[in-house]
């Protein structure tokens, strides 16, 4: 599973070759300046950047497909870019290339309200989106928290607080168009809801994290905004009793939109930065679309359960201030947990397992963490099974990024062997790849390569993240 | 796109050699019989039945492995069967080789009640699946119409009435094993609800109609029995009126469950089968799942948007014997069509478009059949945009199935440039392959066709089928 071919740096010639070519096509939409370069190469997480050797601003699908096909020209690695949100190096260039940043593709095209659909560029951003929809009744829901671009979610298969009700990228979009390392454009989906013409391209491209070729175009299926909206909180004494109301909410068919965990260290945190006063206790959140009535009624099924669990303090409203308030502890969760560890760094990582597991998984990891004196405050969306833990470390103690290094493998290993994955919603770019063969065994990533071998047989696209070992090979 | 790399039937040493190969290690499980054969090449529709050399029952993913081995060396077809209830001649063996029955693995593995899913052999039929779950009180929603097998519903990407709530089979596999072309038995993903790890394989595998593997194994992902249903119908006058008073439901967000339609021929057949005097006009009838409140208060509001669009005759229950007396022109309709003409054939299609034009669709299609005298009664999941026409034909009169095949073409073209697909959920098999490259466009098929290739080099799973010209071989 260490194969290696075409992971190589190209030459400095090709380089300039491809960099000289592409300016004359782009002026000064092609930037080779450090700092930029470096903007385009920072990650989010304990992966060194890796510098692109240009930075380009294509305008259309076309311009593209001239990119590509010059980098493909000269066997030069292409990198696409979006909001620079992403959480494991996907955007990292270890062997140089060009980076496809999609600032300037960021045009909503088009939005069917009849069909519930629209048409965007990669580059436009779900705020953007959801700003743009607002006159409209209808809302895109997937949200990763990031105000990431739409390409990038899709990219790497993307998802957030509200995929137990709306589902994940793989299931909102509908189709797309991309630039295929050879330099055609395909369109994988014509606008229908549903298709069994085929292969399913798209959801092959959704989550192929570039490596496959450039998407320059989505198709997204949109919901109606709800009549009404209801939030609820509650507070248990243990994970397992959070989980297990969990799952009977979720067995009793109840169709809750959102439903957030936070621990009780993530409760502390927030009490002390957003001076609330809750419960240091696992907390759980939930939010409930549908009409006033039902709404209504969905919160109080809930506070049954959350009773027959011994959940405290539970409290509903509909009221948007108020729920504004009731959820407070989880829009300031992020932040707040910084301050557990003031001017430090933190490091997110994400698993998710079946939700019979998710108690034993938390707790495990909360009883690993505690034993070696990590700062490691955890939520998640529960409903789904998944949940991050924000690591607060210092990241030029080189020790201290090696432990938590280590409690990540761990952790993925961990969330493996309960019959989950090593990531539900951040990908595996560069800092999970070597956890791929261990979830899905050798002959799936055996097949993953055939197809990257079949689609990109030069190895331009994206190189280097999922299947690959990273090589450092910074600039 | 006509390219036909790998397709020729084997020399006839080849397949003695396999067969005696086989027979070997399955016995009698391995039978040549020619009406066992011809069972296992029957057609739904126009396509001339091409019998497989053997058919084969194996017990178990270990026994499919070393079938598609023996297969492998001696580049012997390999052809998948569920329970044989595919529309686009997806068992048919244009090529010969051996016909991989799955009637000896359906056993249902183990079902997660606390993670809502469960684990089944390929040959388990979804009416068997959901009586074994009746006292978990969970269910399977994909409901196709035929008591198809669910490995076949995988393979095809089924869906039917009520994927306009729960999706369709690309939404419910979990995961599943398969065993590739080269004889490597692969698991695409583990058990989580939702994974970013590495390319979509699970996906992939459903809708390749075999051509990639055979699926030995699958997750699903199952619902919870509403607590309540309700049913209604009424009657529109116009086709344009169905479709507008859909859109308004969608739009509002009340989430129906199924939202069926009968043209107004439908209806007229069935009063005359099942004695029901319904007004001979466009029928709508739809389902809700919820609590007893919550199905109510739909029910309610879509009977507001219905008389909006000047609906007639709607009616609305929960009582369980009068909702099957609502939709038992729903139930009746299939075997009601063929009352048409009595003693004839049905031959049904699929398109699907966006619901802003399957009102376009529809009334085009109803013109067309009638000037050209043929009886063409139509149905369909308008919930989706989905519609079936069940041409009633003189299969032995080669002038009406010329006549049929050219509606069928000019239907599915009509699809495509209303932005739709030339199949919603029946698979593009033999039937269809002609219009893939015009609705995905050829870049698009060529992708797949690498992918193809890449996979299974020999071309030995389920040739002939998807992309591929049919090639008329038969026995």
């Amino acid at each position: 599973m260490t194969e290696h071919s075409n992971l190589q740096r190209p030459s400095p010639a090709a380089v300039a070759e491809t960099i000289a070519a592409l300016g004359a096509l782009f002026g000064d939409r092609l930037q080779t300046g450090r700092a930029l370069r470096e903007q385009h190469a920072h990650t989010t997480t304990w992966l060194a950047p890796q510098l692109p050797d240009a930075v380009i601003y294509p305008a259309s699908t076309e311009e593209v497909q001239q990119i590509v096909q010059v980098c493909a020209a000269h066997a030069v690695p292409v990198i696409g870019f979006g909001a620079g949100t992403s959480l494991e190096g996907h955007v990292n260039a270890p062997f140089g290339g060009i980076s496809v940043d999609f600032r300037d593709m960021a045009a909503i095209l088009d939005v069917h309200a009849e069909d519930l659909d629209c048409r965007v560029q990669p580059g436009v951003t779900r705020k953007q989106l959801n700003q743009h929809l607002r006159d409209t009744g209808l809302f895109f829901p997937v949200d990763p928290g990031a105000d990431a671009s739409l390409g990038g979610m899709a990219s790497t298969r993307a998802s957030g607080t509200n995929a137990v009700r709306y589902g994940t990228m793989k299931d909102l979009v509908l189709g797309l168009t991309a630039v295929l390392p050879d330099g055609q454009i395909v369109t994988t989906a014509r606008r229908a809801r549903k298709s069994s013409a085929g292969y399913d391209l798209t959801r092959l491209m959704v989550g192929a994290e570039g490596t496959l070729g450039l998407i320059t175009e989505l198709t997204l299926r949109l919901h109606g905004i709800p009549e009404a909206i209801s939030s609820a909180v509650c507070s248990f004494s243990s994970v397992q009793d959070v989980c297990d109301a969990v799952i009977a909410t979720t067995q009793m068919g109840i169709p809750v939109a959102r439903m957030e965990f936070l621990d009780a260290l993530t409760v502390r945190a927030v009490n002390g930065y957003s001076k609330l006063d809750l419960p240091e206790m696992p907390l759980l959140l939930l939010e409930f679309h549908g009409s006033e009535a039902s709404v209504a009624e969905q919160a109080a099924a809930f506070g049954e359960i959350a009773e027959e669990f011994g959940a405290t303090g539970f409290r509903w409203t509909t009221d948007a201030e108020e729920r504004g308030r009731l959820w407070q502890a989880r829009h300031d969760a992020y932040w707040a947990t910084h301050s557990l560890r003031p001017g430090l760094q933190s490091m997110s990582t994400d698993v998710c397992v079946p939700v019979s597991a998710l108690a034993s998984c938390v707790t495990q990891a909360r009883e690993r963490a505690e034993s070696l004196g990590m700062v490691a405050p955890m939520l998640g969306h529960v409903g789904d099974g998944n949940f991050h833990i924000l690591l607060q470390i210092d990241k030029d103690d080189a020790e201290e990024v090696a432990q938590a290094q280590a409690f990540m493998s761990w952790l993925s290993e961990l969330a493996i062997s309960l019959d989950g994955t090593c990531t539900g919603e951040h990908g595996i770019g560069q800092g999970k790849a070597k956890y791929l063969a261990s979830e899905l065994g050798d002959p799936a990533v055996a097949m993953m390569r055939a197809i990257k071998r079949a689609v990109d047989p030069k190895g331009i696209m994206n190189p280097g993240k999922i299947f690959d070992v990273i090589a450092a090979d910074a600039d």
